[in-house]
């Protein structure tokens, strides 16, 4: 009959942890200080994939430079790819909101690939005196270069999910455009009649908005790829023997396929969340555009009758529990949702950059959390967008060319032609009097008709030559 | 012929201060040190005669225990009371923004003080060896006990101002809900029409929602009473003798009229911002529920022929410089912008709570001025909504109730009488037919024309009784 | 053989939906559209009490306005109960964060209970001709009064969950206020060596502190106690009849037990979340007190020999996996991390609030969201900080006495003796030479030694009579 | 003796202005409209110069395009060159914060300008008939394309001054770094002592951290530069001739030495605000840095003697009014409260952007206004910081020295020689007694005496070769 628990040791005393468990005494620990959120880092697999490419890159280079024996190398490399290949996540159990700077995050990595390593070894879990989780699985290693390296590779991962959706978004509107590119209706600024343009602009400007925005983060993802890994514990490097921060950044872009490069100031990377700051300013940026495009969407869309009835989203669901047949933008407005929680979690990490104290920061938890969180969530958010409605987004086209010609907003054409001051006389008697613009020009004779039609012309008026770009 | 100038000393040595200055060499270095945002605490005429209010208590006090010469009392209260009636204003020179926890506005007043004090006494400026700013007119104080109580009576009395201009704007929203008393129009949810009810309804909504704000905003401003004068340094009252705070309050309760208390526990009251932060925060909700109001006017007197329609805003300026006729809604734009920047306050005012440490918090200034900004930014916005915007709305009536007859939301009146299942089919063949609910109710025999047209009846539909409270 | 799914029918159409499902179509349409954060309302157990709570209410408000039959009735508030007791949680599968306004969670309640009811009947899941979600279940309401009503009862539950947990974190600060209360220390004010205090008055400080932020949220929350149960769509009560939202209310509170009132106008209260923004202004105000606390903590136990070294927190586990020995203060910073968790909480749900428009606030969910993770974090925070850390706190006491006579902040003590200048010059020289206060003073001649003895007392010193309050 | 007042005319009828105002009815309205802040634009020097170089080059433009007659054209040019020399700026009269997206302030604009213009032409102010300020200032422009870019190159101006501040602050922070390079200290994690550093490399990590978030700026405002001349109304280029964009950007690159390009899309173009928004993440970015560094600083330099004494600011003003020889670290205070400034001011501009609706954002005033007060501040931060505190920073050498050799950390150093388990036992016997690290490995025999010197070689522990980058 096997044991139930194995004893293991550390600074505190000892302690029994779960026999079968590959997690060890600092987990345990860690588990019981921090009962925060119930939400423990193996529900961020990009982050467990991360860790354990950073230690398979750490095993690498401390056996090329004669620091690990090959054996021991081995079962670390061979553990770290069987977690990459997404067994063992279950193991990484320490909630993600926590104290102490990742260590726990880092420790309960550490124990893992040891105890994993161990039993390739043929040794019991817990036998460290064979492989030991800190000096040998963290060998050359710092939480605190560990954890932000991992971090950063754990974003790159979901910054490239977000992007494809962004992608898939930008091409739901561009469609659109390109659809409703002979539909004329009012521009409006500041929800008042404007003059007029097409809803093929107006889709077309959506979709310019996802493409610039995924530009800005293209390039934000770029500041994210400067690790500190070899600064060990505040980014002197010591106990990271020469050669260690360079051999272990070669092994991790192979491992990983990123284009990794190691910060030129290590004291500065390690203590720095800059690049954390700029990525989630980005995302707000964003999450901005998205809200605002969701707004327009619910605000056209309104109606059907008392509404401005514009056009048409896709019915998705029931709309009201009590009023019969009503259907609501529920797609939008759980994408404002979204915007509003990256908004907000823009401001968590940037009240945890900014509490960072001499040569580390110790809030990268919430960090990682929060950016992980706004960016999984913006990525779910852009795809049902485009997928459950913008892509069936029908306009009402006659009613909208209607709105067209009935507007005072005509009124601008003219101007350059009979002058803002008469204009102005115009648009003033045609609001009250409920008269057309065009009319009331005829009448009192301040063009001729000819000239008036040809001012009028749809394709004039719209500045919509070709297909938008 | 007079100097130019007159020299004084401090801890870091001599400098020449301006012969006719009322402040000193402490003002001096301060306005040196802070060249921030070139906006001087005399723009903020609140704290000035808050800061002479509790000089002159602390003198009165410190007579009373009998720690400083009635003569020299006599003179900084009178020099206090010149201050308060508005004269020597222009003398508090620091920048609003400074390091230092207010040090330096507390050393301007004292300068001021002491040397207006001196002239009152028949002596020049200066001459400190007869009456001494910090060894009189700071007797028995620290700025830390000083600068809290002025900034917490500089709030009171902003927070004063803006529940006079929010009782104006409540009461110009209710004179509409009577007014509009009878305009039946649809209720909407979500964007979408939802029920009918009154547009008195909708006003009288927004009355009560100010009324509510203006309640919390009253609570709020209650624990903003609580003082820490007394506490001097750090809370334990070092320097101030048996009695003193009490003999201070009551004398500043005396001079502003305001039922000021002690804090029970003097060293927490010090370090103490919670009541600035929740001060803020109901800021915050006003700014808010303000902010949907002003969305709210802007969405409803859309327009004016490609908009909702429903209300006409008083135009107050011309709207476009290219686009004649065109008014917009500017006046709930610019209060829409208060609300942002009273939003943004809060943030800063958080993160500046949030900093203190130990047994200080030195960021008190910028709390000052966030809170002192969006108090008089929100009561300027509550003045300008009533009565440029508010007290001149008109309704479109006719199109209102014409709306009303038109839409499908009325089958909800109907979903006890008929079930929601058929109800719900009605309403899809309305929507996809343009016919009307009722029309279609008749033809397939659901109800008997009679029981329609009184379930239909407006007064029914909106459940507007009597007139609003 | 049992059927594997059943066919519902809803506005959209016909959908099969497990035969095993308590809930339906609009649940399964719900969940398709919201594939966003992966979290179920099942996560928020106070929330699905509270909506049980809520239809058991209506069920008995409508039987005894005669509107539902007895036997339907009972049926449903056997199945509310059994929800209350914790059953069939796991039915409620929508996403947390969804479109809608919580139409989708009120559904999920709707078709769960209905199911349930069924059962009880002896109906099979489905045969809603006997018992019907929206007909019987959701009689005389809407999403727009059910699911604020039950998101504040959920809101009110976790308050009382955060008061006991701060009421825990006071004591655990009070006790040691008490047991610190002779040991005399440095007072600072911007970091900088002020004058002196006891160890205790800066623990009472802290206990007072979380002791004033119990009481403002015990203030906050009755305004939470506010409901809106009995407007229906938008407020007007439409199709509730007379006497139900009394009714209603009344069952409600006896079932809750809580002292809920209706609001004086539904209309307002229907679109209105002020309650829900200041009840997030009171948490960030204890997070940022809270934040600043955990602050202190670390910065007085700095350390161990190139630190302030003042206390000792209580070591929880290893710090560090490179650094052998090393103890991090990470349950304060774990407290840090979830206060600013919060104040970004707060920014979503101001803006989620801001965004409502006309008769309802489509974007409650992310406000119960928000609301719910800053609660239930917030007061595992204080239990985790009260029971792992303050609890265990020593003070060095020796050091922090000579920390006192070793200072030259006692000189301030002397200051209405001899007076602020020759104060001044003491310090200077002092720091200079690197000499005690007291032996300059007696060198000078300023003060004889009997006097000088005497106001050095510790006890006077600090001003600490009897023990805190 | 001339009339006091003229009269002029606008949609809502006649009005009196002042006869010497350069400024119109518009300008009129638009004071009375908006009394928010009492901060006229005249106090965004950047802005005026930008709105004339904005209104000079469309004159250009159409002169070039044959719309606008060489006098007129030659007279506007002329008027707009004085503004640039800071000519009749105290004419721009109008509220920072106003509703109507800016067009105050561009009708503000145009008619200071049409008044000189008709001046340098021998006409009376307001004698429009012979230039107009909509018909010829205005001419092929909006407010809704000249206000944007104006804003657009009032924000490159004040970033330029930032950039060179922050230059400035680098150079000030590398300049002790090399100073202080050969200054052994302890470096800190968590706030507990870790292992070795340099001070050099301590303030080299601000030189670092300072000098990419000036790349980063640099990026930021590269999106500046994109501008939407020629959009009018809302992008569709209505009544701006073909050509008309493409001359006035070239002849406003010319006028402001700016390589501006127009947007690709003028439709998005005219209603986004990501680059802003994006410009201030970055600020905000700055702002987080700076303050991180400015708690370092404070951190390090407190004491004098209970607080860790590492370094000592400059003195630059006396710290209390009660305390004699305090002085406190007032210049990085005044630094922190304008990063939270800033922080908060992000959250305004995220909120302004996001309730753009459709063809247009209106609340690009408060927008302007709050990123060219984070810009400004920031500056005069930056300048403050580096010339009243950094450059005058002197470092306690030998205590620093000291603190290293006495610490505990430096077993870290000889983890890799005797291993985690022994050195833990080390750290922690070194921890209980009291004694030194180096004893008790000599002591238990676990190195010999050389290499244990060789180990702890200061240059080896700090990793500091050469001079820092």
């Amino acid at each position: 009959m096997t044991a139930v628990t194995r004893s293991e040791h550390d600074l505190l005393g000892d302690r029994d942890v779960p026999a079968d468990a590959y997690w060890g005494v600092h987990t345990l620990r860690a588990t019981e200080n921090f009962p925060i959120t119930g939400t423990p880092i193996s529900a961020y697999p990009h982050l467990i994939d991360a860790l354990a490419a950073v230690k398979e890159a750490a095993a690498l280079a401390n056996e090329e430079l004669g620091l690990l024996e090959p054996g021991k190398a081995a079962v670390i490399v061979e553990a770290c790819r069987e977690i990459r290949e997404g067994k063992l996540h279950e193991q990484f159990v320490v909630d993600v909101i926590q104290g102490g700077a990742g260590t726990s995050t880092n420790m309960n990595a550490n124990e893992v690939i040891a105890n994993r390593a161990l039993e390739l070894l043929g040794h019991a879990k817990g036998e460290y005196a064979y492989l030991h989780p800190n000096e040998d699985v963290n060998l050359g290693q710092s939480t605190n270069d560990v954890y932000p390296t991992a971090v950063k590779i754990a974003t790159v991962y979901a910054v490239r999910g977000l992007l494809e959706a962004m992608a898939v978004l930008e091409g739901a509107f561009a469609a659109k455009a390109v659809e409703f590119h002979d539909v004329l209706k009012m521009g409006r600024t500041q929800l008042q009649d404007a003059v007029p343009m097409t809803l093929g602009q107006e889709f077309s400007a959506y979709a310019v908005m996802v493409g610039e925005d995924r530009q800005r983060l293209d390039e934000a993802v770029q500041l994210i790829h400067e690790i500190n890994l070899g600064a060990t514990a505040i980014g002197t490097g010591l106990n990271a023997p020469a050669g260690y921060a360079e051999s272990a950044r070669r092994h991790l872009a192979g491992i990983t396929g990123l284009p990794l490069v190691t910060a030129a100031n290590l004291v500065e990377a390690t203590q720095d969340c800059g690049a954390f700051v700029q990525m989630s300013g980005v995302l707000k940026r964003i999450a901005v555009k998205l809200s605002k495009s969701c707004n327009d969407l619910r605000l056209l869309s309104s109606g059907p009758r008392a509404g401005l009835g514009e056009i048409n989203l896709p019915p998705v669901q029931a709309g009201s529990s009590i009023m019969p047949g009503k259907v609501n933008p529920v797609i939008p407005e759980v994408v404002n949702q979204v915007a509003f929680e990256v908004i907000g979690n823009d401001v968590t990490i940037t009240m945890a950059a900014e509490a960072g104290q001499l040569q580390l920061n110790a809030f990268e938890p919430i960090i990682l959390h929060s950016l992980s969180e706004s960016l999984t969530h913006l990525r779910a958010a852009c795809l049902t967008l485009a997928e459950r409605c913008v892509e069936g987004i029908t306009a009402n086209t006659e009613a909208l060319r209607a709105s067209v010609e009935n507007s005072i907003g005509l009124v601008t054409a003219l101007n350059p032609h009979i002058g803002y001051t008469a204009a102005t006389a115009i648009a003033k008697e045609a609001l009250v009097t409920g008269r057309g613009v065009a009319e009331l020009v005829l009448e009192k004779g301040l063009l001729p008709a000819e000239t008036l039609t040809d001012l009028l012309r749809p394709e004039i008026l719209a500045g919509s030559g070709p297909l938008p770009a």
